[in-house]
Parts: C-alpha cells; sequence; structure tokens
C-alpha cells in the first residue's frame, strides 16, 4: 500500500487546546484584544490583561466589567516578571519592537505564543471560527485568502442545523448516561457502547437528537440499548412533541420555488400550445 | 454596552499550531499513530517515530517507507533521553501507565503533549478535520460527540464547493502580486491593499477565483487595483475560459426537481379542472 505524501504539506497542525483554570497573559487592549478576549474566556481560562485604560476598546471595557475572570492592569508590559505563572502569551498591540521582545522571553520560557500580525513570532495562528458551543469549528485558509476563510465561514453557519448544539449536548449526556449503565473502559463493552451511539447518531436526525430530554434518554437506554437495537424517534417520543418540528432548510426552499415555477410555466406554456393546436 | 459572558464557557481555544521543520516524537505506530502521521506530515514537521515493528500499522509502514521526513525506532520508549530536542509529544498505545509517565516527563520539560484516550494527559485534542490544503476546517464538540462532529464534517465536505482549494490558492498568489506592486507593511497603503482584496472576494464567486492564471492576475491588477475599480470576471477572462464552468451545486437539484414535477402536477390538474367545466 504505497502513500503519496507529496500533497502532504502545507498546513497547520488544527488542535482544540485546553486551556481550564490556565493562565493566559493578553498584552493590549484594542479591537483585536477584544476578540481575543471572547475565545479565550470560551476556553474557561483566566486573563491577566496588561494595556493602558487609554488604548482600551469599549468591548474589551465591557469584559473587563463583566467579569472577574480578567485581572485588569492599566499600564505597559513591564518584564519577564509579567510572564510568572502564564501559560500562554497573546500580544495585540502596535509596538512591532515591543512584540517581539515579548515574544523572545516568553519563548525563552517556552510558553506558547501568539503576536497579532507578526506571523514569524507566532507558535500558533487563530482562524475564522463558528461557535456554536460545544460545537467549534475552525476554517483556516494558512494565511492564503483570510476574507475566504471568512466566507466560508458564513457558509458554513448558514448551513448548520438550526438547534444543533442542543442535539450534540443531548447526546453527551445519552453517552454519560450509558456510560453510568455500562461502566469500564476500553474492552468489548467499550465497543459494544461505541457501536451503539454510532447507531443512534446515524439512523435518528439531529432536530431528534436535540429533543432528548431525561425521560427520552430513559426510554431509550431501556427499549435500546439494554435489547441491543435502535429504536426509532416515533417510538421514543409523544407525536406531539415532534410535531411541526420538521423543517425544510431555508437553503432547498429558494430551488425548490425555482423548479415549481418552471414547472407550472412549462405546463402551461405545452397546454396553451396543445390547445392552440385543437 | 454590557456583555453576557455566563454563555463563554465549556469550549477549547481552537488554534493552527506551527511546526514546519519542528521536530515531533510519535510513540505508537497503531492505526491511531497513522492518523496522526498524516496531520503531521501536512503541517512540514519532522516526525521520529518509536513503536515495535511488530505492532505498526500497514498504513504506518507505508508511511514510514514513503517519507524520509519519519525517522523510525524499532523499540518501546526508553525514557527521558528520548525527548531531547523534541518540540511536541504524541502518544498512541495501549499502555496507560507508561502514556501517564511519558506525559508527565514531556510536561516536566513543558512540551506540548497529547495521549490518545487520556483527555486529562492531553494540552491538546484533535478533532474531525476537512482537509482541502491549504484550506483546513476542524470541527470539535469538546468531547461531547465525536460522531456527530464526523457527520458535520461530511456534510461541510459534500457542501464546499469543487475546487476550492485552488481559488484559494490563486487568491494567495493574487495577494502576493498585490504586495509587489504596493510593498509595505500597514499604514493607509496597507489598508487600501486589504479593501480592494475583499472587494475582489465579496464580489467574485469561487469558481472565477479559481480560473486567476498569471495572465489573468496580470490584467486585474492593471484594469482593477491600478484604477481603483474591482472588474468584473468577464471583463478579465475570455468567453471560452469561463464556458460551462458555471455548475449548480447538487444540492439545489433535488429541490429544484421536487417543485418542477409538484409545478407540473398542479398547473395540469388546474388546467384538467378548467377543460372538465368548459
Amino acid at each position: 500500500m504505497p502513500v503519496d505524501v507529496s500533497k502532504l504539506s502545507g498546513g497547520s497542525l488544527i488542535i482544540a487546546w485546553q486551556l481550564k483554570d490556565k493562565n493566559v497573559l493578553l498584552v493590549g487592549g484594542g479591537d483585536v484584544a477584544a476578540g481575543r478576549i471572547e475565545n479565550i474566556l470560551i476556553a474557561d481560562a483566566r486573563i491577566t490583561l496588561i494595556a493602558p485604560r487609554s488604548g482600551l476598546h469599549p468591548q474589551t471595557k465591557a469584559y473587563i466589567d463583566a467579569t472577574p475572570r480578567i485581572t485588569y492592569h492599566d499600564r505597559t508590559f513591564a518584564g519577564p516578571e509579567d510572564l510568572a505563572g502564564v501559560d500562554m502569551v497573546l500580544t495585540a498591540i502596535d509596538d512591532v519592537e515591543t512584540s517581539r521582545e515579548i515574544c523572545a522571553m516568553s519563548r525563552a520560557l517556552k510558553i506558547p505564543t501568539n503576536v497579532a500580525d507578526i506571523p514569524p513570532s507566532c507558535d500558533f495562528y487563530f482562524g475564522s471560527q463558528v461557535k456554536r458551543l460545544p460545537l467549534q469549528i475552525m476554517i483556516s485558509t494558512n494565511g492564503k485568502g483570510p476574507r475566504l476563510a471568512h466566507l466560508i465561514r458564513k457558509k458554513i453557519e448558514d448551513s448548520l442545523p438550526a438547534g444543533i448544539e442542543n442535539a450534540i449536548e443531548r447526546v453527551g449526556e445519552l453517552r454519560t448516561k450509558l456510560r453510568e449503565r455500562a461502566p469500564g473502559v476500553g474492552g468489548d463493552l467499550g465497543k459494544k457502547r461505541m457501536g451503539w451511539m454510532t447507531d443512534v447518531c446515524n439512523t435518528w436526525e439531529l432536530d431528534d437528537l436535540a429533543l432528548l430530554d431525561d425521560a427520552a434518554i430513559a426510554k431509550l437506554l431501556d427499549d435500546g440499548w439494554e435489547k441491543g437495537e435502535v429504536p426509532r424517534p416515533d417510538e421514543i417520543f409523544s407525536t406531539a412533541k415532534r410535531a411541526g418540528q420538521i423543517q425544510l432548510p431555508f437553503s432547498s426552499l429558494v430551488p425548490m420555488a425555482v423548479g415549481f415555477f418552471v414547472g407550472v410555466a412549462c405546463t402551461a406554456a405545452a397546454v396553451h400550445r396543445l390547445s392552440a393546436r385543437r
């Protein structure tokens, strides 16, 4: 089985970095910093923000006021002492020289670092992101077309079904409850659990998964897992619950309408020709 | 402008880690390791692979044979000396105890580490990924529904226009050529460059961007950038080049066909009723 590795090049290692209860140092308080703050808070980290108050973006100010998870210092970066106990460094300031100095110091301490606008000083880059927690989707063009990444993000956002985040949460809950019923790591039971979860996710629509409340999860485990089967959603839910829930995505409605009117027009024209001949 | 930070939680920091010419230690050679190898090669890193030959997956073997970027050692992990000069550690072995020991050693050296199947020993997780280099899209459900992440990846893959990677490459080339014409970092010129690129990406279809060869890029810069305008694709390309290139995505064809036949049926029924009345 020979493989062609010649095309395996030119990318990044896209990863979900874990920051829960970690300390992130953010130097700078402008609009780029405001975007960084949202990304860091989502990851459950604490932020130390160093930036003169005069340069704070309104959104940055709002974040500082909104959460005790940000410790704010109204000053510029002071030196290596600011890096003590820090797990990640992000800078978003206009001063290129200071940015490079901070980068050198934090790299010497092996702290992962991102310096806005100076790619060679970055251990990692950010990309366009869809945030529908717990779902996160990141689009990177590896620096070739940030604007296209933004367009692709919008397309993906528009195409995601409403309530997909609920479906994922409910499936997470189902997995947790399943593990309580059939505990243990790995082995045959682990494989059976994984297989059954896969079957549920493959046969149920996202809309139905999103409806899984505690009662429905219990019923699905009783009537499904215990019997080695995957019940249909209509076997688990009352008819009332699913009523009105089936929706055509908007993206299908426009071509369907176009098709309808073309169909009407064609048939009308054909009928007209036939009548004219008679 | 008060912000609600209560929902900013439960996620990860999704980043594009840079590994060009870095050294990645991979311990283990099974099917999970084979997947890791592809991800690392894409990011242009070198790999040191430590795993007894008896446990190598055929795909792992194929990678070892295919590229000098993998240095293979037919043995088990030997100790801290295996971590010298290493920039990232990935383990994919069944031995939980050894995995945890490797993790402890590499964390002591502040080397970013991922241990397959043991989340608490991971600085970062992997997710489902669309790889259409230079485009990379990563889908994470933050551990709630890996199977759903896989389904979402397939949906995104199906919805991406054919040739999107070419469009991104060509836009990257256009940016490079534009920077050669109007060099310099930041300032008003930087803003003007970014604004013009944004206008091009917003007004041109991906299909047209993918057609940008060197001649078309030169013409677009001459007739567009130099005059502060964004020419239409038909002003840049000969008619022949664009002919037959406009395609409806398959996802539109089905609803359009459904609409067409419903339209035909409705009109025929209406005509039939009218004729019957006469």
